[in-house]
């Protein structure tokens, strides 16, 4: 018998939500929310992993057989249920719909109200289950779900510190590297590797898979990649062979996770003095960020953040290069729902978690790509993220 | 002007199996089929890349107009189409659902019959589009876009015998540090880190990126990770500092891409001589892919190689240890949807790709993986993946 394991707070919380809408189970099928809830990343997603929440009472996981060993041992929930023929396993059965089925009959809830996520259930899915539960009334849970995951756990805010500090040590290694001229890729390369090397060394019990799909999985998510010069305007593209020219900048995106909690790291560093309005650009972005330091407390609306960096975007006479959004909530996504934009009506809280990122492109001048992960605390917030800062140039 | 460019034959063969189904426009989101049509892949895919793919016609790529020079560098269709707004593009309009509204107003379709991925598109977004063309008709799209991609063109062929060059040269770091006695963590570093080498310097214009989630993008997916001893049993977890002891085994298992195409090889590797009871089960599995070898060719059933594995195994005593299925399709997914096993009705054609694995978990003596990457030709079969077969000791 493996000793009862605590579940974290947002077990809770999502029972919270439930309660106040009348729901009396949620399946979550989403590899970033069934992990949320069940602790198990099993990286290859070709059957699926569901997390059965009911609305008391714990969480229950059913995997595939095959995925039993892997699955008790990494899941914090304590009740594991298979589907599948594998090996000498005792399973429900053959197929994971039927026993899905079973295990709600169990919790007396097959006529109930059952919580999908419906920005990500494929409609053929959604078609099958209902099918096989005809008498139940199916509704969404991705809002509250995403409305959950805001608010990091304890848990969760101690991985996204190991994640940035992997993330720091890639882009000093990195920033070395745009010292020496090389390419995008190799500045990509040598970074990952030195990533990889302390992840190994320190940090023997996590692991940096990130999520996978129904066709692939990620058995390494440590990246580091770089745009140099113009093209940075391409926003996103694999490392290539381009080297900078001196008066250039390379931009350097990272992203680490640990156990599943991400982190993101991103710094502009000048190759040699920069041209005047790249470096007027360059330095108009840092004082932003300076501006909105003492801001990002709790209290703080998402909107007042992008707000004055638009103020401070006009007044430096960039009005015309005003960006969409100024950074994103983050975590067990690199890229989580939220946005920092100025229709947000999110109020920052202890506990969330999101990526600063005001950036300039300006055709013809040069881009700027600047990013921290942020915690908010109960007194203000902390940079998690804390490689070097301010105008970089080698 | 951009010279137009060659479409690839998957093309044609999408509009032939509309023809034959009356679909007027087929709306392809999920990444790895946007991809197959229109040859872009963004790595983030927070705001949605759409191929559109009218019956007759070049298709039309509708993304975010941050994506435009991205799009534009990488993109085999000529036909580009933007919303949203950045920088001083000119786009149609602030959101993609209008913009795809339009495109298929222009095309004549509005009211036609329109074919989505049932088997990836949310019930949300799938809400939205049917309530944006209250007068079409929605038919899958999935079952037809799996069928034409079983068959790989010359373009994907090609990087299919990279992603397979780049996987064999792990390979043999991988069985080089195995031989060390080092952990699995330290396999996978060495290993990653010599693919990462390769592609730097052999394959400047070649993409190892792999598709993404709206969550998170996949930068480099050059994966190496291994099970050592008994961790075989948990068939799939991330690397950790376990080292195997000698009269053990280590499985090795890479997975690359070259260009969105994955190739995957895996060996189960000898550290030191093995218990006799492990080392029959590795050789019955050696002998049964020789048996197999001359089968692959067009005109055999995938269900004939499965059904001569599992008399194979029968008839060495392993028929409680039948598994499920023997390999699967590979491609953009490094997991692709058909299965080789005893139901399936695939028969060979010249074309597919496909990973040969028989393998087998015994409870109590031991584990097998060995898996290679094959190409069916007209004459019979290529393995792409060609690093050292057998039986491997160190």
């Amino acid at each position: 018998m493996t000793a009862s394991r605590a579940l974290p707070d947002r077990v809770r919380r999502v029972q919270a939500e439930m309660a106040e809408r009348g729901i009396d189970a949620t399946l979550l099928f989403k590899p970033e929310n069934s992990f949320l809830l069940t602790g198990f990343n099993p990286i290859i997603y070709s059957h699926p992993v569901v997390a059965i929440v009911p609305r008391t009472g714990e969480p229950i996981m059913l995997v595939h057989a095959l995925r039993d060993d892997h699955g008790r041992a990494s899941a914090f929930v304590n009740d594991i249920r298979l589907y599948g023929a594998w090996s000498d396993k005792v399973t429900m059965g053959p197929n994971w719909l039927d026993a899905l089925g079973a295990i709600l009959g169990e919790l007396g809830v097959r006529e109930g109200t059952l919580a999908v996520e419906e920005d990500f259930m494929p409609v053929a899915r959604q078609r099958q289950i209902a099918g096989h539960l005809p008498s139940a009334t199916f509704v969404d849970a991705s809002h509250f779900i995403d409305h959950v995951r805001l608010i990091k756990d304890a848990d969760q805010i101690a991985m996204a510190r190991i994640a940035a500090r992997i993330a720091d040590t890639g882009m000093d290694e990195a920033v070395r590297r745009v010292a020496l001229g090389v390419s995008e890729r190799e500045i990509a390369l040598q970074s990952m590797h030195v990533m990889n090397q302390l992840w190994s060394s320190d940090y023997p019990d996590v692991e940096v898979a990130d999520f996978g799909t129904l066709e692939g999985g990620a058995q390494n998510g440590l990246w580091t990649w770089a745009l140099a010069g113009d093209r940075m305007f391409f926003n996103c593209d694999n490392p290539t062979q381009r080297q900078p020219r001196r008066g250039e900048a390379v931009s350097v995106f990272i992203w680490t996770n640990a156990n599943g909690i991400h982190a993101e790291n991103e710094r502009t560093i000048a190759f040699g003095p920069l041209p005047d309005a790249h470096r007027r650009a360059l330095d108009t972005i840092l004082d932003i960020r300076e501006t909105l330091r003492p801001m990002m407390k709790p209290g703080t609306r998402y909107a007042e953040l992008f707000l004055a960096t638009k103020a401070g975007l006009e007044k430096a006479g960039y009005g015309k290069n005003i960006p969409g959004r100024i950074g994103h909530g983050i975590g067990l996504g690199a890229h989580e729902h939220s946005s920092l934009d100025a229709r947000s009506e999110l109020v920052l809280e202890p506990g969330m978690l999101f990526t600063l990122e005001p950036n300039l492109r300006v055709p013809g001048t040069g881009a700027t790509q600047i990013s921290d992960t942020i915690l908010i605390t109960e007194g203000g917030c902390e940079y998690l993220t804390q490689s070097r800062g301010g105008y970089i140039e080698v």
